[in-house]
């Protein structure tokens, strides 16, 4: 029951944004949710908006997150996303500033205020070394750090540049936790961008667009648990 | 168990936007399905998108509707709502053009197309009198004429504003049923702007914001009954 | 000089979008100049908003239009284009809804109105038949009807594509003048979209992209008259 | 001939916005232009597009700088305005991210780096202290530095705002140069700011809706240097 328990590192994140729908979205969340409770890893599943009260009923284990939200008061917007609204059918959290879906910084600023007086988690997306640094003044939850140009590519980041984030996010403020996204295809991706350095590591494609979806969700979150331990041993060691 | 059944005047719209949220919704909705086969009328109900599944599923006799959608193909878009995943949530239609999420024309007609195929309703909103005509040209299914000025304040268009919007679609495409917005508070309300000629008669904050909305709801879907009833009769005995 | 006088077919349209810039206009506006004059022929130059006064300042003949305008009052909007602006610097009217800059309908018919109001001549462009129909509801001086996807392509509309367009604002409103854009490429598309019923073409890569822009604006001007000359020719015939 | 130096503290920015079009656009830029010199004061004037080039060869002092530009490539985008436009006609750089035109931070990085390739200032508008610690970290020349909600209220920024922005540069970096907007409408409201720490103030409203402008810009100008010269009094006399 790990979805009532605060978000720790390692954690890993999958949003099928609009390669799938419907019963395929819950048949994904169900899966992550069997991985995050048989890996002992805090996974958040970002669901189409439509999704978010039926996977979260339907699982023990996960994090259901909007992905966005307008930081719009209670009244008019009728084609608006309403925080209270994903809030009450189950959202934990909220990413924001998605590559496909840019907001202005001032915005950005007063849509992360906006979900923590609501409590929610807030993820903000970044994409180049600049912006991570900015969006960590803002003081989220996470930084997903991904090169924009390369999402839904299944090429990944080089590892300087996740080295880089980490470092970036550390500098301007050490509580916010680092996942890579851009270009994770396999549980090695997630493997190295978490043993250099990262929190978490997330997919769309990478698991929406996999041969076995399933069996990708169960690998990748795998190697999140196994990416952290590692990491502890060699600590541990020196 | 109307929701079944093809829509047909006279028909009622009740869309909370973001006036209410959560349980709320639900209270409203089942109030609006109760009206709805109390008075035989059809219900649209535009709910918001995390609310759709659990509306539909509540209720037996209100068609729900998206507030909008996104005409983007299946796959990227991570915040765009996807065609396919409210109707598989249980959307029987969609708003599109609402004064408070405006599409350029062009982008209207895609996404009027993108709703056809896939077997959606499309409601068209519309301002001037010029644009309850060029939206009259996309063949919707509805029109929604309301002046963007009155959005919100109680106060309804004139009647002349009625009669010249049934018109303007009469002469463009008789098809296209119409409905009236914007300021319609009361029953009476309701009443005038389907005995003015309209197929149906909307509201927003005429329910969300009433001293009783569960008793607005009826007082409404009842006098869009009379209204149309009253209508036939003259007709009858002309 | 028919910069002073009302436009006319047959016209053409010459809009060097952001193909070239700085003296380069300068050297495209002189040859439309004189081209305009020596082919008796009406030429619109879409200037950059920042060449507009040189433009206008530079020539006799060409009436030079603004690429867009805000529909904003007089007061704030710091990098919004405030119409009595550009008509202080000299434009004569203002083109809009291009594809690359569309607008909402409602807001589309407030800038017409807008610019009628201060004496600009309005150009709305229109991708569709049906967008077509909607733009002659808003009476402007001229409709540019190009199929979106063919814009910059060397690519013409079909023949049918043309005819029809010319129907359609026939059948919603006479006085509109009709333009055929998108494709433009040569002087025969220039001859044939008028022949085939249209008022006037236009072009922009089709000259900026040309090996030799200023010889192929005469070839363009010089079609547009040809054509007009053999349309008035064969009707006197009949 | 200040216009031919690099922009050094002291300076001033004054940017008419929309308030005025046409020819009392040229006589405040006069009346800049004569300020700078009398003060030995930099002076950046923030033209609309269309009057970019009539302003900057009627002026000898002022810098001219377009009020936004947008980040694209030579080529299409018909009312996209192309950096190289702008600085063909004059401009010797650029605001960005202004509240009324704000860009998010993915493409603000990208403009700002467009906008340094081709050799123009950049100014970056900034709300909050995060905001302008954001800002800070893209390397613009200049930080505008202005509560959004008090922009043309004509009430300034207490002095903790003024303090804490030039704070917040200087702990990014260095380098940036810090301008005071939103609210300055006196020579006294430029004189303060600059005494807490800024290297220049800038104002719309202040100028533009004074009852006296050009009376309104000497005494401007002159609180600038007169402030800078109280300030390196102070110092020297450490």
């Amino acid at each position: 029951m790990k979805k009532n328990q605060k978000i720790i590192a390692p954690f890993f994140e999958i949003g099928p944004k609009n390669y799938i729908y419907g019963d395929r979205i819950l048949d994904l969340a169900l899966a992550a949710d069997a991985a995050s409770e048989k890996y002992d890893v805090h996974v958040i599943f970002t669901a189409p908006y439509a999704d978010i009260r039926r996977v979260d009923e339907a699982t023990r284990n996960i994090h259901v997150f909007a992905p966005h939200m307008d930081a719009l008061p209670i009244g008019r917007g009728l084609a608006d996303v309403l925080p209270e609204s994903v809030k009450a059918a189950g959202a934990q959290g909220v990413m924001l500033n998605h590559a496909e879906r840019p907001l202005s910084y001032s915005l950005l600023e007063k849509t992360v205020q906006r979900a923590k007086r609501i409590g929610l988690y807030t993820i903000i997306c970044a994409d180049s070394i600049t912006e991570v640094k900015a969006g960590a003044h803002l003081k989220p939850d996470i930084i997903v750090a991904e090169p924009a140009e390369l999402i839904g590519t299944g090429e990944r980041a080089n590892f300087d540049y996740v080295v880089d984030a980490c470092k970036a996010v550390q500098s301007v403020n050490p509580d916010v936790m680092v996942l890579i996204g851009a270009g994770i295809s396999s549980g090695r991706d997630v493997y190295d961008a978490i043993t250099h350095g990262s929190d978490a590591a997330g997919t769309s494609s990478g698991v929406a667009c996999a041969d076995d979806p399933l069996a990708m969700i169960d690998e990748m979150v795998h190697a999140a648990r196994k990416a952290w331990d590692d990491r502890e041993e060699i600590k541990l060691g020196q």
